[in-house]
């Protein structure tokens, strides 16, 4: 694959940190579905992710500042995985790739339904995932309002 | 490269089209600096685009229906790339990575002026683009407000 020479564009400063399509795949199940840790992460994927590259873009995101490790508070010996600040703000940008996505792709009806949550809720709605996320991963106050299960794929538990 | 099991997610399907550096790159040429032909596109890509890559890539776009090929109307010999519809509704998204970029990343103070005016300007901004793209890659009626200047990395003549 060819290096990138460095330009100062900040699209292309942005896709050395999210341009690779299992990076994407991985924040959006940190993000989404509250998947904090690598054995959830991997047996719930639906692409289908493989071990090494799970391991490798979870390295990879924690060295560029989207993710932190840090013991599970629950399981001592375990690790689970927090989304960083700059993590949270990639919300309205994965927004506007559901929105392409659903009007541009086939995208599944059940994915359709749940992004049209997303999508009629608009600015507002995502700031309030926002800062649900920011209580879920950087223990920001718990917001008056739940956003995230009504986005979920598969209704998972997330508090 | 693991091959990733086609889900519904709209993510993964917009990934499935954008979901490489190197399209993106090509794209936002094509978009912001309205490079047309393959040897503007490469002799001007400021991140060193390859010959095959750009090729490839030039290929898989149009395959999957972002860009389209035409004769050039000034030199009936050449080649010419247009975007299409569901391309140019990828303004927002562009638009949002390009605010996350000056936000996050180290991007050129030259590039962070240009993105400022896009930030700044909005979605009211970012429609009065897509208009002006429908006018230079669809045949549609000449916009009255031209914004693709002021966005220009290198103030290369549009019209």
């Amino acid at each position: 694959m060819q290096l990138m020479r460095r330009s100062g564009c900040p699209i292309n400063l942005t896709l050395e940190h999210i341009g690779d399509r299992w990076s994407l795949i991985v924040i959006r199940d940190v993000m989404f579905e509250n998947r904090r840790n690598y054995g959830t992460l991997l047996e719930k994927n639906k692409e289908g992710i493989a071990t090494n590259i799970l391991a490798s873009r979870l390295k990879n995101l924690t060295a560029s500042g989207l993710l932190t490790r840090s013991p599970d508070p629950t399981h001592q010996q375990k690790v689970i995985y927090s989304l960083t600040e700059p993590a949270i703000q990639l919300v309205p940008l994965l927004a506007y790739m559901v929105s392409w996505g659903i009007k541009h792709t086939d995208a599944s009806k059940e994915s359709v339904l749940r992004a049209e949550v997303l999508e009629k809720g608009g600015p507002a709605l995502w700031d309030d995932l926002m800062e649900e996320l920011r209580y879920l991963h950087l223990g920001a106050t718990k917001p008056v309002r739940t956003v995230l299960h009504s986005l979920q794929a598969q209704n998972e538990e997330v508090y």
